[in-house]
């Protein structure tokens, strides 16, 4: 049986929506869960979900917590924190893997330190699947390495391989790099000297890869360092949200396209449902030892569970021993540099 | 009385819809237009749109065309191109200002080289106003820039005060550099340099930006490479077609939706109206010695007539006096290293 830490004081609803995520995990899933923060506060919770005596939830204390706008290194000197313990749990081999919706850059830095890297990944990288309109794609890094080296894109190009092949069932994912142009030889300095170390891999690997590709489906993995990745993706979200408030200011104008909001309203859920990422279940740090899963700060009990069942899903498909394999196998010694 | 260059030869719909944003410029600004191009067919298009005897209209005949898919720099080359052409109209003083829907990296080179930069701006670059529930942000560079300098982005912020405060009316205009985490010391090497030198500046500084900040409508002015400019602003546009796309594929299901659609599609095209940049007449490069107004490619009539409206604009206010002012007047000493 999977045995999964979730931090139950991190993100915007904490503790509630966490702890009750964990339930529904538990209930749904059929995963022990390690929760993992304020004893009183949780149990709290559990009490009122009427699960205090769930038998695969079993809470451990842990008195402080690393707050969403404090600076994420303070969680590495904060010993007792919820975010620490938990990962500390995994480190040990009481949990299998870790859940967070905390602070993104504390949840990184546990995720790197205290749980670790496997030996042949120079650097753990977050990889977001994209809702596209032919499926998805593999935006990585979206934020964990600002500053990187050619061959830190080349690690993370196998990375986003292995999540498409072996997560969203990609066959022979078709990989890009993000530039503008699309002529080999375009680019900035990073990516003029990453390109052809990626022509030496074994990836399918399509060239360079604008913009506009991220959600054009033309790509299934598309490598960035982690500063242009993470820019992309908090403006893509604040675009949607940006538009949909700007579509409903116009909607209040009209009483007609009040009506006509009304009737389109379960075909705009069922497109939510799919734009929606917090409904795959947050975003994971590939290459560390064991899965490491950040929610969206906002995530409900439901997002909780989704990010569980991807912890699941990584530990059942033996990602680490795919990815550890495919970087020996994919990348030639001369592509190493 | 304005004249400005248009290259009639660039764009998805040139030459007609191209001749035809000449004609409606004419007709309803007032501007001489000198159309450049092949003069057969725009004479043509001219023909059709009983645009013959317009006495503002003034055809420049050129006969080769640079393609959208060719590499920018044969344009320098090609100096009987249309765009080239345009643009050394513009150098020579024939006009004061070119407008392309053509091949953005070709409409770059021109704009630099034949147009050339204000000597006190070291490197022209791409503005674009972005819009957001309170109104604009100018993201400042989006493409003509590939690898930057601290002072190349100190420069960009200036110019984007100035683009904020001269064109779109904000005071005093609320002035941040793209980052990843809020506070001072977050990002990449680039924006850890460039952050010190912008606080010595006399702009509204508020400090680090986040990619949720480009449409949030915290900042009026953003300033970034041009890497990662061009890569979000493609990003968004291909996003909001993903979702339109994905939208409409959900509507098609149900009947209910799809009148749902119909009473809602005069909220839908306010929005649209507000959202899409080419009702504003295409994007400048700022810092050229003469307006240079990039227009999307697949611009028509209404976008060529309001890019030519944006060049007159620029010319009536003066943009670049003040600009020049402004670089002189708000970056001190030591912040031009």
């Amino acid at each position: 049986m999977l045995t999964i830490a979730v931090d139950c004081m991190g993100g915007d609803y904490a503790p509630r929506e966490i702890v009750k995520g964990c339930v529904l995990a538990a209930r749904e899933l059929g995963y022990r869960i390690l929760l993992v923060g304020d004893e009183e506060q949780i149990k709290r919770v559990l009490k009122e979900e009427k699960a205090l005596n769930e038998p695969l939830l079993e809470v451990v204390h842990a008195p402080e917590t690393v707050a969403m706008n404090e600076p994420p290194s303070v969680v590495l000197k904060r010993k007792d924190s919820s975010l620490f313990v938990a990962a500390k749990l995994v480190r040990e081999g009481k949990a299998e893997g870790l859940v967070s919706a905390g602070n993104t850059g504390a949840v990184l830095a546990v995720g790197k330190f205290v749980v670790g890297a496997e030996n042949e990944v120079e650097r753990p990288a977050i990889g977001v699947a994209l809702p596209n309109p032919k499926g998805k794609t593999v935006l990585i890094d979206v934020g964990a390495n600002v500053d990187c080296k050619p061959k830190h894109l080349v690690q993370f190009a196998v990375m986003g391989h292995t999540y498409a092949e072996s997560l969203l069932g990609i066959k022979n994912p078709r990989v890009g790099i993000l530039s503008i142009g699309e002529e080999e030889g375009k680019g900035n300095e990073l990516v003029k000297e990453t390109y052809p170390l990626l022509k030496q891999t074994k990836l399918n690997f399509l060239g360079n890869a604008e913009g506009r590709d991220i959600y054009s489906g033309n790509f299934d993995v598309i490598v960035c360092d982690g500063f242009v990745g993470n820019v992309i993706l908090k403006a893509s979200e604040s675009l949607g949200m940006a538009v949909l408030h700007m579509i409903k200011e116009e909607i209040k104008k009209s009483w007609l396209a009040r009506l006509g909001a009304l009737l389109m309203m379960p075909a705009l859920n069922n497109f939510r449902r799919k734009a929606d990422f917090t409904e795959y279940g947050g975003i994971p740090l590939l290459g560390a030892k064991k899965p490491v899963i950040i929610t969206h700060g906002r995530a409900n009990a439901k997002a909780i569970k989704n990010a569980v069942r991807v912890a699941g899903e990584f530990l059942h498909t033996n990602f680490n021993d795919t990815l550890v394999k495919n970087l020996k196998e994919l990348i030639p010694q001369e592509a190493r540099v």
